[in-house]
């Protein structure tokens, strides 16, 4: 697999997702990526923080401003291997983030059947790159929830 | 001005969102009440933490679930001093909050406008408490802002 390429970003973010499945958590990984370098790795950890908002856009978006010490991410890729929730498009609407990249949609609540004008204006969203395995991923989830 | 009421709980807020404007951010405030006792308070911090999903109520949600060692906030009301963002509402989705009450409304980032089914079902909504002091605030700090 090449570097640089939108592939691998979001195989970067599936990895994060796959830590999270190992920790028990939903299977989310996100990754941003600032003039083609990671800045920010995260995954869905609302169960180890006890916290419903420690989605991993969220703690990519913050951990991702604190890098860069600027709140506004313009420059910015959001890799993220499911359809963010309305929570998430907010704050990729606070920040400004320029582009939106996610694996598989969230028929139940992602933002774009709930509330597709969340997002900013100026961002970008690209949609399907590796969603046949982040849907795989969550479904072996709740299978193995559901045991 | 009685204890426990949605009063006092509400003018909380409202010096959270005071404490705000002192320190040059957004004047938004919010306490979470848990079974009549304040269990978070927390003020818009998006300066300070340079971080876009530093709103008062995203930080009194991570706080309040810290508190209860729970991430779902079923017995908790908000009490915050301007209508939630569709970030800040889909927080109170997840963590399944009781109760939101609101100040002033927020006609151009507010929730019920562009995506009012955000909010959880359960989650019962009040409006207006204290809304003239709130948005005076806000307009005071934005005619700063100006200066």
């Amino acid at each position: 697999m090449d570097l640089l390429t939108d592939e691998f970003f979001m195989n970067e973010a599936m990895k994060m997702a796959k830590i999270a499945f190992e920790e028990d958590e939903i299977p989310v990984g996100a990754v941003i990526v600032c003039r083609n370098r990671i800045i920010a790795k995260a995954y869905n950890q609302t169960e180890k923080l006890t916290d419903a908002t420690a989605h991993a856009e969220m703690l990519a978006i913050t951990s991702a401003a604190n890098t860069l010490g600027s709140k506004y991410l313009n420059e910015c890729k959001l890799y993220v291997t499911l359809e963010p929730c309305v929570m998430c498009a907010g704050a990729s609407y606070w920040s400004q983030l320029g582009e939106i990249h996610y694996a598989a949609s969230d028929p139940t609540r992602g933002f774009s059947r709930l509330a597709e004008r969340v997002v900013h204006p100026k961002t970008k969203i690209k949609v399907g790159l590796m969603a046949d395995e982040a849907k795989m991923l969550m479904d072996d989830f709740f299978k193995k929830l559901r045991k």
